[in-house]
């Protein structure tokens, strides 16, 4: 019955997640939804004067939360991109102010909306959010996923091959817990050349801790030298929307619902057409528990305080 | 032996189009270059962190000139995009004080790396920059282009498919001169539904002066939109590399010297990978052909004028 | 709501066409049905065997026709290949005498699925067959279609090109009536460097009918040198399919319903989700009115023929 | 420069390689060579047939071994499936007498054509035939591989995958030794949900040894239900194409030569433009060092068997 993705929020990110899209003819129907209209409706001309140029054609329809209806998967890109210009630190909670409300609003139109598929998150504090888009839309808790540290586990995979002369698409492992500052490599888990890499960085005399470093300043690098990053969130999220919508059942870290830890965070899952199938049971090492254990803890309490002061603010009117 | 494609200026067109490539896997090699070093390197690092999440592979290269001497395209988005800000009629001479010394600068290092393949250039003003780049680079005139009129042409079919409730690859025809405003569609050429479309506007009461309006009016949301406009351009030019590569032999509108008018301009040809393998002969309306010779005019005296400039400006020192 | 399609009948024909559509995960869900339950059991293994090394998913169902009740579009490739075997001329008819009870059989049991999707058959003789589809199943005449005269098409465009050293891209227009041998290229629609063929071939001293005889060899080169064609029409198969499903809305010659000849035949038409769109309305030349017309009168009473054959059969069991 | 890519031998298997290449637009040159001249230009005129529906381009060249000099790839399909016809087991040393010679023929032709890039061998028993390759071309050892057992891994991995309801993709993992009936799954060395599949096997009750038994029977399937299998064997030829053009040094299980072993076998490596890059150093259990052994045995053997009756039968004429 054709694929139909919406994205929501078209700043650097959701602009780029949607010409990806666009390009490699992913969907049929694309729905562009941002406050600033006159950006969307920019973009969404760009890609139809695209049209000519490419060979696979995609319906888009602009700001209409109606046709969100019966999307097979809604990307959040909602963000403030202004919060970000004074940020030294790339501390995702800056943005919390300005999505936390955001976010609220949009879980209201798609609730409206009958929307009943499956919600990527990518806006930020992404663990934090998702939380908040499950409980204001209601829907089911597989049905909500963050992008999480997929895109941290991209970084550490590049970070370690390049370390090595090897493809990316080579390493095998996660980073585990907050898309955050309270995110870490999970080294137990990462396998490169048919092995634990925690031998072969033995072997070689590698410091794994460098290689946290590299991954880290990578991120930084993007984030410094042009104030956001686009690329590689957007091939996150949008191989997340077509892993959902072929019903692939891949093995991927998203940020998924833990009921061991009553809150959303990144931890590999079998994602497919209804969301979470499953996840992991990872054998981590007692200290990789105890960072799990503090990164879940520290996403519940934002989320916790983050909802106690909306409803404070909410009595206060 | 491999595609390699130089992406020269990564401003919003610049980065578009490597992304488009990147995500895609349309190069095995990437040269990126700006003079923006924290620019390059963040889009650089972007794409390797979406490397682990794309099928495809691509290696990048950053600010190294002597990686082009065996590239098969070279593509031009240098431009300033602040010079844009105050721009109200989207004239794209604006640029021009700046483009024409980075250009002179760009086609002495092309020269030096040794560069021989095909020079693709979206710079504004686009047909008088492709001219200065065929003069600076002395490579053969059929070996330097410009993406021109093929972004209009691209404009001018979304008007009318969408006008008709068709398919703008449905629609066939061209916008013809500068890319720029003394640009226009030449009606003679469009045709649709099998048929010339000024049979089919006479039929349907279709005002075809105001389908250029709404073409050109697209343009305009989208620049005045964003304050740029990347998609349609991206795409455009590297469905245009990709041709050249792969030695299509298409037939396409772009930029390409025309011995009878002594000047660059846009008009159909056959392009493959010896660059314009051959050029269109259309049939024009008298009005139509006044119109390409005032276009032609109007690209070889700007043209003319600023070269004179540079001279003088040369000698004053 | 994911996209899917059905394929009837995995010889030569069906089976490629679902191998472009696993290869390049054209669709979400796959339905493979042919009464050689081992035949089309070893290809879906084989699909499934070549998953791990393809970047996009798809799932496949065997010989499920309930799974068929939501598919976008069903493609019909029911053959029989033996029957070519002796085939000297390459007549399409050779085949009628299997296929027409072959389609009533397939119409039933698509009918009793419940399927209201868009039908696109290949089955040949193809206009006859196509017709047959549409009453059997009692889908809307506008919701059946065939491939027709698109490979004819194709073949014309190809052997134009090659003599001109273009892109067979470049060529445009069409080959009309039946997918047979009363055929013929409408060399009055024919468009080639921004002109009409008949001018340019009168210039460059190219003997159109030349042409019509290289595309034809074309096709019997084919056809003789590996008994079966099956890369060319699965290319324009999977290409209709993909421009239902997105709802391009793109002009292309296809086999459809015409009031005015009261049958089906090859004549250009917008497609799109709805199927047939819109036809176009041609400016042809006399002599190729009168052979439109001959191949309208060939085909209508072929499947007269046909369908007294068959009823009469029916009366004396 | 372009990517080139030959393939040597247009049965089942090498136009279908062929085709997905051509589909995909993966080189813009393709070379098809076979010594059944009517069947190889029925295949390429086939895919120019297709061309005019197909969004990217490729040039293609027929018998024509001199156009092989710059070929990036070039894969070796060479069989004869009328061997294959009474093969009641499998057994891919039937093809042997056959292929022996006509890998020598083609070997002697690749060297004369001064081709010098990186050679692939489908060809069967395939590591017996890498080693031929290798030797009667003279390429450098590291620039010869076979398709070894990447196709055994992928089909282990579909047993797997289908066992657990999860994606093929998402099993990590390597069938080791001869392609051919020597060849075992290294348990040890399978990897699903984060954890070991012999973690995983306990726990859910699940018999590996039954999963071999899939595995395998899915490949009978194949065989003896179309007496060829080509669409798994042919995704994985041109993945690991793909691989070397774009230099992604990707770790892939292929037939690569062993010091060691004194012979190709199939042993996961990283491959990328200079051929084999760096090998794995597993860490087998003692049982599969044993497996690996015995399979590495076997195939010397029959490899200098081969040779010696080559060597007699040459003296003796």
């Amino acid at each position: 019955m054709t694929r139909k993705i919406g994205v929501i929020g078209m700043g650097h990110v959701g602009s780029t997640v949607a010409h990806y899209i666009v390009a490699e003819g992913f969907a049929d129907d694309l729905v562009l939804i941002d406050p600033n209209e006159k950006k969307v409706t920019a973009d969404a001309t760009d890609f139809e004067d695209a049209m000519a140029n490419l060979p696979v054609h995609t319906n888009i329809t602009v700001n209409d939360y109606s046709a969100l209806k019966d999307a097979d998967v809604v990307i959040s890109a909602v963000g403030n991109i202004l919060l970000q210009k004074d940020n030294k630190e790339h501390d995702r909670f800056i943005e919390l102010p300005f999505t936390k409300n955001a976010v609220k609003d949009v879980s209201a139109k798609l609730k409206a909306s009958g929307f009943n598929g499956i919600l990527v998150d990518i806006t930020n504090p992404c663990d934090v959010i998702t939380t908040m888009y499950q409980k204001f839309t209601g829907l089911p808790k597989n049905h909500v996923m963050g992008t999480g540290t997929l895109l941290d586990s991209s970084r550490m995979r590049r970070a370690v091959s390049s370390e090595l002369g090897i493809d990316p698409r080579s390493v095998a492992g996660y980073n585990l817990g907050e898309h955050g500052n309270s995110q870490f490599t999970a080294w137990s888990t990462v396998r490169v050349l048919g092995r634990p890499i925690t031998e072969i960085a033995k072997e070689r005399n590698i410091d794994l801790a460098k290689l946290d470093e590299v991954a880290r300043a990578g991120g930084y690098t993007v984030f410094h030298g042009k104030h956001y990053t686009n690329y590689g969130i957007a091939s996150a999220a949008v191989r997340l929307a077509n892993i959902i919508i072929s019903d692939a059942r891949t093995e991927i870290p998203v940020s998924n619902w833990h009921e061991e830890y009553n809150t959303y965070l990144s931890y590999p899952a079998i994602v497919g057409r209804d969301g979470i199938i499953e996840q992991d049971h990872l054998e981590l090492t007692d200290d990789e528990n105890e960072k799990l254990k503090a990164s879940a803890n520290y996403i519940r309490t934002r989320f916790e305080d983050t909802i106690a002061g909306m409803e404070k603010e909410a009595a206060a009117k």
